[in-house]
């Protein structure tokens, strides 16, 4: 990814909630990063504390935080993400040293942001910037998370153009009187799939670093590249049912799924761990319901027969960054811990 | 519930998987409480540091954790669950100390454990058990999980029944040879609900120590018994769509979402705190789409007007369960801290 948005002149500002580590955070500064994302003033804190100088918290700007973000925004570039009149002058009237501010556009997610039409809020915003001594405007970003619901790779990219061209009104709207803007993207399906990204200065996706079982079936990533397994005892075996009962669920994988191509619902997808890696998914088998700390493994005769209770059955999340923040902690396949939030 | 309990001369061994709090398990013992439930080891561990010395694991056993059973077991009464000759097997082979297990029996919810006409099965696991120096049956164990499936109260009795009936059968079968064993049941839907508990010995519900929205839309509970709200900040709103974003998501509340009686599927309920407690929900709002950090509150002219940017909104979790294990802390209504795993 960092390597596509050096070819593509895309600042690459990674969004750190995936995976949460200061130590995978040092993979990616090997990889050239120096700006990242995260989701909360929790989690800038944590990587400001690893040193990282530039961060943007990408959700909405809870006020209530406003002592935690002052303190924040003394040591390192702090970018926040606002999205209403009320959020700015809050932070006008309260904020005590610099911090830019990146206006949430909805380019058609409908979960948060302004539409794009509504340009007197905008305005009315960007007066209130101007008119601080403390605010400073980053461009305008938005999160097209409708990529996740789309049914082919030709709608993804559809989708992304469409935010693509959205966001690019912007800019040539307001670049004259705000000649820093920046307009970013950030959804791992449209980072992962696009060629063309038109105007847009920067990407912010996360997901990838580890990918998952959603990606795989809205074709962001192949089977191989995903990163990140939870490693689950057996603890019971019912062939009457070939299930296999797996020390692994909703306190362990989340409760998400997804539907696979034949419209099963999916939990999950078993591999074999080994020295230095995993199998790939076995054959006709998947976690097929969750509750508290079970998964059923629902299998086939011949898959079934080479598992034993005691045996480690690696679990491919549907979603890894919600996998990834239940984890209490990584491990390499070197044997060693990876740090974590 | 210790009350019904002592009424119905049940001993009461209540899971504290759901609040994972020493501070509440106090509040048990308080109410005569000398045994309990837990899901994991690390779980048997936190309270035997508390103090516990009667602890039941009611997950099929995971031999994995050898080690940290032994270390556990020259402690406390520990009591293990098991459901295959291969777990008990390995018990057999590996105990250095005394462990009492009950053996999972499935009435119904084919989610773990040994169907009742699988006599040969429960036979064989019995004869190690006799054999084993360190081996001592408690009892068998059952979890109507399929009363969460029910669509009516009636149902729920019926589950509970037929569950209740298996087991008495299993007891009359086995206790002359095994004078000491008990049955045991868990499901909070039929704790709450059923009167007549038959032959059985003991109770194991969890839930209902916050009770949910799940709950109450099985008729478990009232929605006054819910005793946990998550405190979601207000970040945003949107008065075309007539949604407030909460920052209050998949990692707050979990993914668990349940359907009401309109066929609406619903993340939460909303309530509006006070100093002593909370409102009833919110007309005509709830939440109706979770992703990674946002909730959207789905609502109506009088109930937006009267929500602000900055506030803080009370949300109902649909599984107790889920949301108070992904919280990371409990404040009572005295603002204090509740202590929690």
């Amino acid at each position: 990814m960092a390597e596509k948005a050096r070819k593509k002149h895309l600042q690459f500002r990674p969004h750190f909630k995936t995976h949460q580590s200061a130590e995978i955070g040092e993979w990616f500064r090997e990889a050239g990063v120096s700006k990242i994302t995260v989701s909360s003033v929790s989690m800038a804190i944590y990587f400001a504390d690893q040193n990282w100088k530039d961060i943007l918290i990408a959700f909405p700007v809870n006020i209530l935080e406003i002592d935690e973000i002052n303190k924040l925004s003394r040591n390192i570039t702090l970018h926040l993400t606002v999205e209403s009149v009320e959020a700015v002058h809050c932070l006008k009237e309260n904020l005590v040293s610099k911090i830019n501010v990146y206006i949430k556009i909805d380019t058609g997610y409908h979960r948060t942001g302004i539409l794009p039409p509504e340009v007197f809020k905008i305005d009315e915003i960007l007066n209130i910037i101007s008119a601080s001594r403390n605010l400073n405007l980053s461009g305008f970003l938005a999160h097209s998370g409708n990529t996740y619901n789309a049914n082919s790779e030709k709608e993804i990219i559809e989708i992304h153009r469409n935010s693509t061209r959205q966001l690019s009104e912007l800019k040539s709207r307001y670049i004259s009187n705000f000649p820093g803007l920046r307009i970013s993207i950030g959804d791992t399906p449209s980072c992962s799939l696009a060629e063309n990204f038109g105007d847009i200065d920067e990407i912010r996706p996360g997901n990838f670093v580890f990918y998952d079982v959603m990606q795989y079936f809205l074709g962001s990533c192949s089977m191989e590249d995903i990163a990140v397994a939870i490693a689950c005892p057996v603890v019971a075996k019912h062939a009457d049912r070939m299930e296999i009962v797996l020390y692994g669920g909703a306190v362990h994988l989340s409760k998400e799924s997804g539907t696979d191509d034949k419209g099963k619902e999916i939990f999950g997808l078993p591999v074999k761990i080994n020295d230095s890696g995993w199998s790939k998914p076995l054959l006709y088998s998947y976690v097929s319901r969750i509750s508290q700390e079970h998964g059923i493994l629902q299998t086939r005769p011949e898959v079934f027969g080479s598992i034993q209770i005691g045996d480690i059955i690696g679990v491919l999340p549907v979603h890894s960054c919600l996998a990834a923040n239940l984890a209490k902690q990584y491990f390499g396949f070197d044997g060693k811990e990876i740090s974590k939030m």
